[in-house]
């Protein structure tokens, strides 16, 4: 890691996001709290995409994606909040590099950019990529990420490299049934993994996330778990800086609730933090980073996934620590000291909103959640909802785990979106 | 107050702001929290102004005013932040108009805007304006302000108006020596007021603040005091959300460091809040209110100043109170219910950055601050520093008055932009 890379804090400099999601918009707030500039590069899947789900770091944003104009009409949420933006497709290096030069330093917002590119674009555009093009690559399909940790002795849930029919079969034997089959690259929410519980099932489910197509897959143990936990560190030549580990709660493969810090053994949560510290280490990581666990049912921590950059698992930290993970993560890549992740009250939890229903968002029945004290709501701005589509999240403070975790689902059951 | 007039919250609603500069850019943060759009009216003082200090937010500004384009060199705080502005002087009804039909609400970041011109924006475009053109034209000199409140029986600095010379002698009789000659209209932070200590001084006053051109100016008694304090009080028919009672301590007319709550008895606190709702009913006030008071050698609270838009004196509120002042001011404009005042911790300190010397705007020695826990550096995004110009604040979280004015003192003075 370059320790000479500090970033001057001024009205000229320009934090450039890949990607301008909600992410992008929550990481650009606390860019402006500095005084800073923001230019975003919203990007489509791929040049030569000509219809179709281009969009790939939310599969339920297709409409938002495509043939993208300077008509704001399909905006994404950070694009609202700057005159600065490069249209281009995520794979298009002429539009990266031009982006690129336009800014002091560029981060991203997602994991699907490719390692190899990012490095060009860099050295082509003299701009600093944090995190590190580098450490993207270590990252950069499930397959490598998990080499990247088990090689650094990090507990990871058992997997194997499926290139072919005949590797399921193996799988099923090595694993016994069910296992998890999952596109190496670009999964997200659930999407790209399918649970095999039959070897008839391992082939169609072979087909149809493309491996036929040399997509290249991954099988994964089935880890019958009590809980899902998460950590978020930020890390920096000053050092790291690390969140309580957290609990998060799915429902059809996407969060829904986060429970900080987890309701578990604290001995549990403060080995997830090392084995998080460890993992930072592991890909000399320079930025916020996001870590989920399993916890098994036989009591063992597994580092499940990893994401470089905020994730919404540390969305709770905005009004529930002292340094949000957005604020970090802008310390974190400009190369600042790191600021406390200690918590405000006991306990926070944090309630996605998903889509209602397709139609333009509105947020609906909020009165409730402004009327309670340390309840905080955070809206996207992305212009149409969809069924199950992150729109936004609250974050309760509150004393106990039991009692913030109900009102919290009481007061996110009355909002719609 | 129109009880009827709540704005939705929508990816589609766009928040519109009259003043680019650090206040309209904090309270903007709010509004994308909530996923809606912000569209920026940074304002020139004057359609015919040709030259010299055009803008009149801000004295030391003036370089960044005049002659605005589309070129982003001038721009002010806010205009980095949003696609969206519209250019134009801050009495070019046309412009306004034309910018109050892209919002679905508009609101103010200064007080110098002309009541009954807003009134004409607002019935020409459709659009409502908070804080009301009405409660606007009740405050939008110092004489009508001081009539407005002493009407309503609230103690202020005894005042009276001065239209010719003659009226300077009058002056000095009623209320003795020293006393204060202010501009009636436009002054800040000192600029516009002098302090009068003999008949020809003022006679000099009197002219070098365009008393024989017709401007308006105001006497008013000196008021030898113990402290400064202020208080922040959003309003709108939900009800009334009172910030604690603070310090105000100036250096040079400026506000140079807030102390929340006011190290005083807590029954003069009490008092500062009782009145300043009082304040806030008297101008039917719809939004984030801010009042300053002197609290006399003889012990007497005397309302000195107000402000219809969030103030200095509340920015320690972004993080030492469950609900800041901007999101208060948001969520009053919106005719939300508003949210707890309540502080995070005993005591929060607030002081502000000032400009060192002429030079590009870069934040230096800030390390120490970064690695102080529950400190937070704000800094509002100027293209230039200039000695004395507001150029950012930070806020120092506590337990004890006095340890935490010590600790942000030195980390105030390390820093240089």
């Amino acid at each position: 890691m370059n320790s000479s890379n500090h970033i001057e804090i001024s009205a000229n400099t320009t934090i450039g996001f890949l990607g301008a999601g909600q992410l992008a918009r929550m990481s650009a707030a606390e860019v402006f709290r500095m005084g800073m500039k923001v230019s975003a590069y919203p990007g489509t899947a791929s040049r030569s995409s000509t219809g179709g789900s281009g969009r790939i770091t939310d599969p339920t944003d297709s409409d938002e994606s495509d043939n993208k104009s300077e008509n704001t009409g399909n905006f994404q949420p950070l694009e609202w909040m700057t005159p600065l933006r490069t249209p281009g497709a995520f794979d298009d290096r002429d539009a990266l590099i031009r982006f690129a030069r336009q800014c002091t330093i560029v981060t991203l917002e997602n994991e699907f950019l490719d390692g190899s590119l990012l490095a060009d674009v860099e050295q082509a555009s003299g701009t600093p990529i944090y995190p590190s093009p580098k450490t993207f690559s270590l990252l950069e399909s499930k397959w490598i990420e998990k080499e990247t940790f088990s090689k650094a002795g990090i507990p990871v849930t058992p997997y194997r490299k499926v290139t072919c029919r005949d590797d399921l079969k193996e799988a099923g034997n090595a694993f016994g049934y069910p296992w998890v089959l999952k596109s190496s690259k670009g999964g997200y929410d659930g999407y790209g993994n399918v649970t095999i519980r039959s070897e008839d099932q391992a082939v169609s489910a072979f087909q149809s996330l493309g491996g036929d197509d040399n997509r290249e897959l991954i099988a994964e143990a089935f880890i019958p778990f009590r809980k899902e936990l998460a950590v978020q560190v930020a890390r920096n030549h000053h050092g790291t800086a690390v969140y309580p580990c957290c609990e998060t709660i799915q429902q059809g493969h996407i969060c829904k609730t986060v429970i900080a810090p987890a309701d578990i053994d604290p001995g549990i949560r403060d080995e997830a933090c090392r084995i998080s510290v460890d993992a930072v280490e592991a890909i000399d990581g320079r930025g916020l980073f996001a870590f989920e666990f399993f916890l098994s049912d036989d009591g063992r921590l597994l580092l499940n996934e990893s994401a470089p950059r905020p994730h919404n698992s540390g969305h709770y930290s905005i009004e529930g620590c002292v340094t949000s993970q957005f604020e970090n993560h802008i310390r974190a890549v400009m190369g600042l000291p790191l600021g406390s992740t200690e918590m405000r009250r006991p306990v926070a939890v944090m309630e996605n909103l998903l889509g209602f229903a397709d139609a333009p968002a509105v947020v609906e029945n909020s009165s409730d959640l402004f009327k309670s004290p340390d309840a905080h709501l955070h809206i996207y701005g992305k212009r149409d909802s969809k069924k199950g589509r992150k729109m936004g999240h609250i974050t309760l403070l509150g004393e106990q785990h039991k009692q913030t975790l109900s009102a919290v689902s009481d007061l996110a059951q009355q909002i719609r979106i």
